[in-house]
């Protein structure tokens, strides 16, 4: 990826990447990020869905989204991706630590209007869970009308990761504090059918792989 | 909380809640944030750990940490935790959402120089693993003094959250989609101890405790 002084990683650079396969990688484990922008001359921050097809990453939101239509005043919008796979429990506090993959990436938005509009939200939908657009019924148009879609083609992106033990200063690792990492995932706690589910309708398989791929 | 116009909810407004003790209780359930920042007239975004002491936010950071010192200079941070809960998996792609808890605040920071120093920075590593703090060495002076503490005192916040099933449009509710709600739960996959760790250490009664609360 482009490496301008923005997405330039300053503080442990040893654990910054900037190779756009393991960027898309990280991008493709997660479909939540968080989207910084800029408001009446002041910093903001929201949670939301992304999908990334290509070099791109796809935002919705409802006509009225603030912050979309924030982000299509022509400011760049800074998203972030993390996922915190693990507490680093060093000897210290100083070299405590998470290992974690992020990425930070730079791009502006473009509202999506052309026929690419529905297959991409329902690549949005699939992006949360692989399968699941195939099981529900199109989008109505006018659920279209009302659903704001914003591309960024990445213009610029950076991954930091770090794995691996606690690193502590040489002359701790006499001490008698226990040290280690406790690795982190997320797993699939229960299934629940909504309560006006048609009881002939069983569970489709693409819950059963979505729930042995997080296992 | 106090209710201006900057953190009051606009998208989903049924989903919002103002109340101190919810919001502290969403900031209490985790130990990362998300910290929006302007730096050269443009939004940046860092995940970052935090830990919560009364009605403020602290963050921490290496003397040369250019978040931290953006947000000395006067500027409001914007600072969002998200809790993922689940999936929602409506009969439209349109009624998708997910289950989650969301706190947006919002605060100026303030630096920590005073002697609670020491016993701030070890708030954060007992807010990310309680009772880790009492399992390590004291902080040395050099490391207190290579070491921003920001406290952000809670000018402004507000929770946001979805629980249960997916509310679908009355005619959908005959659809052959299965329905219903993936709950989703962070837990320890393995412990780890480090490979330098002294055979005779023996693994800490407070991960098992971490472990079985998050089970």
């Amino acid at each position: 990826m482009k490496d301008s002084s923005k997405s330039t990683v300053m503080r442990g650079p040893k654990r910054a990447c900037y190779d756009i396969h393991q960027i898309h990688q990280i991008l493709d484990a997660s479909f939540l990020c968080h989207v910084s922008f800029i408001q009446n001359g002041e910093a903001r921050i929201i949670p939301t869905a992304y999908s990334r097809v290509g070099n791109s990453i796809y935002l919705h939101g409802n006509v009225k989204n603030q912050m979309l239509s924030a982000l299509l005043d022509g400011q760049t919008a800074c998203i972030n991706v993390m996922l915190l796979d693990g507490l680093v429990l060093a000897r210290s506090g100083f070299h405590h630590s998470v290992n974690y993959r992020s990425v930070v990436l730079f791009g502006q938005g473009k509202l999506v209007v052309d026929e690419n509009k529905a297959e991409l939200l329902n690549g949005l939908i699939n992006h949360m869970l692989p399968g699941r657009a195939e099981d529900i019924r199109p989008h109505h148009q006018k659920e279209l009308d009302a659903t704001l879609l914003v591309e960024f083609a990445i213009d610029e992106a950076s991954a930091k990761i770090r794995t691996g033990p606690p690193v502590d200063a040489e002359a701790d690792y006499d001490l008698a504090s226990w040290a280690g990492v406790v690795n982190l995932k997320t797993v699939v706690e229960s299934i629940e059918p909504c309560p006006r589910l048609t009881t002939s309708i069983e569970q489709p398989g693409y819950l059963e792989e979505y729930e042995s791929r997080l296992i």
